[in-house]
């Protein structure tokens, strides 16, 4: 059975991972694509960025898995990144096509910006564009170019302070949201922005590392096994991808906003930082790409 | 030997197909991967944009061809597009990075562009930005972001009449070239633009159908035998690909602009039409995916 032929509950599953050191998504990826159990649905469109410096390599396939040389090459190159985001879609209606296939990317400040996105928007139509036009059709990336717009029009350069463009992205989200379901994931290639509406959930990975078992399949892996004790992940996705690790679910309206493989803002639906953000631990990124905690093949 | 393993004459090499049926570029990214002979040289970076409606699938790897695993993939996966734009390198100073891997890629007025250079221009940084930046540090991507700005301040949104977008293009490049070499394909997702500095070549496949064989390979193709009357192919190269067709040679300065397969206009160095351009049949796209003119696996 291949890696993307197994995902049958939800209509599209989001997956992000911010870490510490360059860190590979073979397990939680697995993970991702064996939800709901091995019934053979395909999936039908599915993407992901790997972040290397300010810029993202996207891998999009708009086609069923089960037709894919990209899923296979994908399920056993463990291709390392600080900041990984990934999409799969099950058809529901009509075929997938390559303009509509997440993550979405765009550069803003010489950067590249991508943006995954669950839930559904029925007003995006009317979410004003500027600079940033979609290419497809999906409410999905009309409001990735909305808040783009918003973020350039309103900060003119990517700002010093974190906690301008975390108060910002908060604030259209919670505008954008008032007509829709909106979970995304979203990034600037410097942190990974978690936005939860009706299901999202992460966990932070770090030491004393322990064991993990997938959801949905019969995949251990040990973690002491693979990382050194300061390797940090934070990961992120629509439902719990393990059954003995403790998950943290997330709020309606709640934006996480991970760095360096830590919890750095959480910003509560009315806009208040809710307390419950770790202490963040301003080391820097780890340089050395010998170890990745996230990095299996199972 | 693996297919991106054996460049090895020049710095880079560039490759664009315009096609009017989903055509692969399998026998053509042959040539130009095994072009010096089989001489085992590494390709240390390369890039490949296929388009599928306004969007392009862009596929960069930075790392010596000889660890991609990606590199075998489209060795053997033949993915059919109408305008393909693909770039190789060849390492002389440094490692090579994913910013600075073309071909690279922005969107503009709701289409992905795409840009491959092959040359240098000294002075790019001096070359005016607006709302797009470089992500890497290479004088191409400047040189890009300055031509997209040149395209988006004067024109506003993407003109009716393709002679407008042509014609700037052409003497926006012919202002940039002053300063450097600037040998280039270029993509719209409508047409494939391609401006010659130093050399450039390219060839329309169309029925009848003949032979070829690859320039530096023994490998051969008979077109006859895999394509329909009606197919139609442009191939544009640094230099020709195969010994046994008829490829013409770009002037200094001189910018081909083909469509549907064809050669629809062509701009001289003095920015006037140099009555080469073949008589455009703007018959539409095929819509069948059947037949490849390039499309064979040697």
């Amino acid at each position: 059975m291949g890696l993307f032929e197994r995902l049958t509950n939800d209509v599209c599953e989001l997956l992000g991972l911010d870490c510490n050191t360059p860190t590979d998504a073979v397990f939680s990826f697995t993970g991702l694509c064996s939800r709901g159990g091995k019934t053979g649905a395909h999936v039908d469109g599915w993407g992901i960025a790997f972040y290397d410096g300010r810029a993202a390599r996207v891998f999009l396939d708009p086609q069923p898995a089960v037709r894919s040389p990209l899923a296979e090459l994908l399920r056993t190159w463990p291709l390392r990144s600080l900041i990984i985001v990934a999409h799969i879609r099950r058809r529901t209606r009509g075929p997938t096509s390559l303009p509509n296939t997440h993550p979405f990317t765009r550069e803003l400040w010489g950067r590249h910006w991508t943006f995954a996105h669950n839930g559904t928007v029925p007003g995006a139509r009317r979410l004003k564009l500027g600079r940033f036009r979609p290419i497809g059709t999906t409410d999905s990336e009309h409001v990735f170019c909305h808040l783009l717009e918003v973020l350039r029009s309103e900060l003119g350069d990517y700002p010093r302070s974190p906690r301008t463009l975390v108060d910002l992205i908060a604030k259209a989200s919670r505008r954008i949201a008032n007509d829709g379901t909106l979970n995304y994931l979203l990034s600037d290639s410097h942190r990974l922005y978690a936005r939860s509406s009706t299901s999202l959930f992460h966990i932070i990975r770090q030491a004393p590392f322990g064991q993990a078992t997938l959801s949905d399949d019969e995949v251990k892996v040990n973690f002491a096994d693979l990382t050194t004790p300061r390797d940090r992940v934070a990961v992120v996705a629509t439902r719990p991808l393990t059954r003995d690790e403790r998950w943290t679910a997330g709020n309606p309206g709640e934006l996480w906003v991970f760095e360096n493989g830590a919890l750095r803002f959480s910003v509560d639906s009315r806009g208040k930082q809710d307390g419950r953000a770790q202490a963040f631990q301003a080391r820097g990124r780890a340089r050395d790409q010998s170890r990745a905690a996230d990095g299996v093949s199972p």
